[in-house]
């Protein structure tokens, strides 16, 4: 018998946010891999085993899924936010890849899930409404002067950025950093977004200009999104924060960039 | 009596996409404008009013809606795929700008939906798993130099790409020319993904190399995504697609970009 591994999307937090397919693949699953904060959020279900582990075990975790799969198993692996944007899908891949051929068996499904950058962009308004860049800031995986070089590229080009994994206890100083960055290419007054726990009780939106963000504003949950020199403020009053939208036209007038 | 407005994501076709806030969403609404292809995919319900409009009328319709709204109904502005990305959300603000201060009373919610960018990814894979930049191709509303110059950055930078727009009757030779820029920048090797009606009963998806892509593949309901020098291909045999994937690590093993 041929088993099945999903790589399940589950969004940004709130169930609500979780799509039908989603939550059908979830059902037929008879074990759930995941990050322990993600697989905590699901409702325990009689028939489905819970397979939770730490943030940092991301490719054992893909073994451990996919040998089971490979036995017969209807497996779900579940990502926060979407499964294809720095989260499980990749790490599947590279155990298929590099493992044993009976791991090429299992009809492998991604479900796509809201994704925390679209999330987060949603509650200020449309921030990401133009060409955008979608950036790590671990340097876990990737050198460090590449994180830079790419950070620059796309804020030189007019890209807005959405970033990922901004900060954690390892990796305390590289939000400053990017900031600094960039704020040697960007006006003072481009618009920076911490938007953290998105969809959670704990959610927790700011909006500050790049001359004054600070890393401290952020922790593992935050997406950092920012903007670019056309961003449109739309300032409301009476305690409500303002809406962030990418203008739908870019570079009118420049007859090139 | 103070209406409501909400910019609905629908997701890329199939309403298994769909999340459970969308749904909420779509049910309290009095009124719904959208696309009419859109606007076509919602089952008809009593007390709720659809008012499909053309595509090119982006910026009249989010008026319609906040007018509406601003009576005091509760209006649904629907979007394909994601309402952030290249969708409803940025002329909706746009709108709420420069339109009377009327439109600024209904409350405005963005409800995130999944994008065709991610379902397209979802189909093969993860090619979208590192870094990558977000690209419309329509020079409707941006200089086509600033396009080139967005694609070039962002390919020299090491960033997969996700293309909006590639292609439509008005516009039939850009992705062309895209294709051709990129080739003088990627390896001929590099994947690129035709994904069209992701999805849907008529959806095709087809792995080409950057060397061999040709626009004729798209259409107007295609998402065009194009990996790196860095990406992995998986073959499968036995008429199976390919995976594609993003390494978790980039540019191991090189000093800076």
């Amino acid at each position: 018998m041929t088993g099945r591994l999903f790589v399940i999307g589950l969004g940004p937090g709130d169930l609500a946010l979780l799509t039908g397919e989603a939550q059908a693949a979830l059902d037929q699953c008879t074990d759930l891999f995941g990050y322990l904060p993600y697989i905590e959020r699901l409702p325990e279900r009689p028939g489905a085993r819970r397979h939770a582990s730490d943030n940092r075990e991301e490719l054992d975790r893909a073994r451990a899924a996919l040998a089971l799969a490979a036995e017969g198993a209807s497996v779900g692996v579940v990502s926060g936010g979407d499964p294809g944007v720095f989260a499980m899908a990749s790490a599947v891949f590279e155990a298929i890849e590099h493992g044993p051929a009976a791991w090429r068996a299992p009809e492998v499904t991604v479900v796509p899930g809201i994704s925390a950058m679209l999330a987060a962009a949603a509650r200020v308004g449309a921030p990401l409404g133009h060409d955008f860049a979608v950036v790590s800031l671990s340097d876990n995986l990737k050198p460090w002067p590449l994180v830079l070089a790419r950070l620059g590229a796309a804020a030189s080009a007019g890209f807005a950025l959405a970033l990922y994994n901004p900060i954690s206890r390892a990796r305390p100083w590289q939000l400053g950093a990017a900031f600094e960055h960039l704020r040697a290419i960007l006006p003072g007054e481009t618009p920076v977004v911490f938007a953290t726990a998105v969809t959670r009780p704990d959610e927790r939106v700011e909006i500050v200009t790049l001359a004054e963000a600070e890393a401290t504003r952020a922790d593992m949950r935050t997406m950092v999104l920012i903007g670019t020199a056309e961003t449109r403020r739309i300032p409301r009053g009476e305690g409500l924060r303002d809406w962030l939208y990418a203008p739908r036209s870019s570079g009118v007038g420049r007859a090139s960039a």
